[in-house]
């Protein structure tokens, strides 16, 4: 236990001298982890084998593996993020609001740090320098929990940041990797809420629930995404291909790849080539029953399709008579994540856009856009599908909270 | 089970609805709520009669029975509060920010209800209403949960609000009162996280840890106040002694009222007219060993009056060496509600107003204008003391969420 409380405390103590430090100060710390990062790939590159080689002796997928390995490029892609974070507008000390009573009392509410943010997450390495950068730009400290897989990798990256951090003065505690993999330790950690403002879990279900039932500590979920697109009676078939196409294989082990084709049941001609597309592209089609007679190497879909994130080469496709089943099936399946349209119809667009209740909600684009980067705020911390606090992908910003100043001259009530 | 699923099922619908309505509409139901509780005093009043018999049968405390208690005044500022929420600015579709990608993706942030808000609360029938009236203004459903001891009252405020609301055409469920008072039901609306997005406890600590040890909804907790005035060295003496006496005595059983007085050691002689001032008043003084040879009706104060909320006439009272002493005192025993600072220095006023973390800070002024109300919001679903989310009085604003809204031209990645 003391392990964990320490570092919490350590944490504590480095949240207040972070959120006092000037922008400029923790701009050079951000640029110089990223350089630290960029001269160092060969020794990350070594640890990261280590993580490699033992999760090929334990069997581990290849998506896995994948998601698992550092190469100097995604190194250089890190450190450039680091570099790129310096030259963003600091969020802290911005003034959201302010006005003035009649009774001559200022009020402003001004942007500040969070405080101490946990950090709990599966495989990707690239985790640790992204999170400890945003929380850094934003002045919180970050105690950071990684999967015992990339556990080399992670404390290699850990070493080098804050290495490289306490050189260009950063506080003692601002990021913390918690070294030891006891499973135990997390639930110690996320018992601390006096110590730690918030959990942000980021990984699979499993994960998350478990998260969810041990925290006493506020959660940023994030991540779930049962994403559907919607092709709607009047469109441009090539559009909605293309939108199809890339939404499902440019990279279907991700939150915001679409799992769940809809299609207007006057459109059901078109199933032929979403086939064409996307069988010779690998993926396997699940489809119901009014859908599966226009298509040949389509299988039946179960209720369960309609409620499971595949993460995967696999589509679900359901027939609907119109914008109201559908939008009525994805309020019902949808985890609020991303959710799209491809319609030449402005009534279509408007009544998906305000009657889907989900974080993003697109007309004739990708679901794929739903990411820190893509939006343009310099990476995220994840991708938020709760409504509380913050919701989509949650950069800097999203990091902070509100505090209210008032200046008066002897006011009472 | 079924009567409260059942309850929450028909918020689900009602919020649905609701966050498609136009200010217009909702704006007249809260005109045609207030008209309705105004006309019906006579009938509110007698069914508070109950409830304050009942509980002087129980030997509930005087201070209790007068929060219970309902005036045809306060009826009235009730239902006033209710029409003037209509005239207020809807918070729903605003629009926060927009910005055009490289791409030429259009990105939105606009303002939507939070959905289901569940509201649990003790003593106060006002709650009912102002409740109420706040969710409807930012389309969400509400489910009330008060206290058993005002049982009688809340039904009758319930009953002539939804009524009212119905014939100015609410949406079925918008506002709903549990009328039962088994407090086991309070543990099955907090299972229901599938239906219910967010719940505000509102009351003492033991209802709010109950709250929170039992819910698997996310919560914003609300209200806890042990605030604080520090008397800098450099301050104008009579300014200083109203803001205490404004602080403490004006309303001393509220969140905002003042719990300790923290004095610079240089204005220790000062104490004296604190005694006056106070004791003549009706304060009891607790006071550290510094302080206490000035003052000659004062008792010690121990180790947990630092820790302790009164929501009495009492006052802990502690000499310091200066602000920085005071900052670590407000940050260690404080709640993050409201801390104040009476002082002519800018650089005493600027480091606390800085260093200090609470949801409202203060300088020459009482705290006791913490307040949805005093901060024109119109009203106020309660006082954030957490981070997430909102911070500070939490008015329509705080009682709605983002959606981001992306408008392409078939856009892929």
């Amino acid at each position: 236990m003391d392990y964990i409380l320490n570092m919490a405390q350590r944490a504590k103590g480095a949240s207040k001298a972070l959120g006092r430090m000037k922008a400029r100060d923790k701009n050079r710390i951000l640029t110089a982890m990223g350089e630290k990062l960029r001269a160092s790939h060969e020794y990350i590159i070594e640890e990261n084998m280590k993580d490699l080689t033992a999760g090929r002796e334990r069997g581990l997928a290849e998506a896995f593996i994948d998601r698992l390995t550092l190469t100097p490029e995604r190194i250089y892609a890190m450190a450039s993020g680091l570099i790129k974070m310096a030259e963003f507008t600091d969020p802290v000390g911005e003034s959201i609001r302010g006005w003035t009573l009649e009774n001559g009392l200022k009020i402003e509410e001004v942007r500040v740090p969070i405080g101490v943010i946990a950090m709990i997450f599966e495989s990707r390495p690239n985790v640790t320098v992204d999170a400890a950068g945003l929380c850094l730009k934003s002045g919180n400290a970050i105690i950071l929990r990684g999967g015992s897989d990339a556990i080399n990798s992670n404390k290699a990256l850990a070493k080098l940041i804050t290495e490289a951090g306490r050189e260009a003065g950063m506080p003692e505690g601002a990021v913390q990797l918690v070294e030891k993999t006891d499973r135990s330790l997390v639930g110690e950690l996320l018992s601390l809420h006096h110590l730690i403002d918030a959990v942000v879990p980021r990984g699979g279900r499993g994960l998350k629930k478990v998260i969810t039932e041990l925290s006493k500590i506020p959660i940023i979920e994030t991540g779930a995404g049962i994403c559907h697109l919607y092709i709607d009676r009047e469109v441009d078939e090539d559009m909605a291909l293309n939108i199809l196409i890339n939404a499902k294989t440019q990279r279907p082990g991700v939150c915001n790849a679409v799992e769940t084709l809809l299609i207007h049941v006057n459109k059901m001609e078109m199933l032929g080539k979403v086939e064409d597309a996307l069988a010779t592209r690998g993926v396997e089609l699940r489809v119901d029953e009014r859908g599966i007679g226009y298509m040949t190497r389509a299988v039946a879909a179960a209720e369960e399709d309609w409620d499971t994130e595949y993460l995967a080469p696999i589509l679900s496709i359901k027939v609907v008579e119109g914008i109201e089943e559908a939008i009525d099936h994805i309020n019902k399946y949808g985890t609020g994540h991303s959710e799209a349209i491809v319609t030449n119809s402005v009534v279509s667009s408007e009544r998906f856009l305000r009657e889907v209740d989900a974080a993003c909600v697109y007309v004739n684009a990708s679901t794929r856009f739903t990411d820190g980067g893509e939006f343009g705020f310099g990476g995220e911390i994840g991708i938020s599908t709760q409504k509380l606090h913050a919701r989509g992908p949650m950069g800097v910003r999203e990091l902070t909270t509100g505090k209210y100043i008032i200046r008066g001259s002897g006011q009472i009530r």
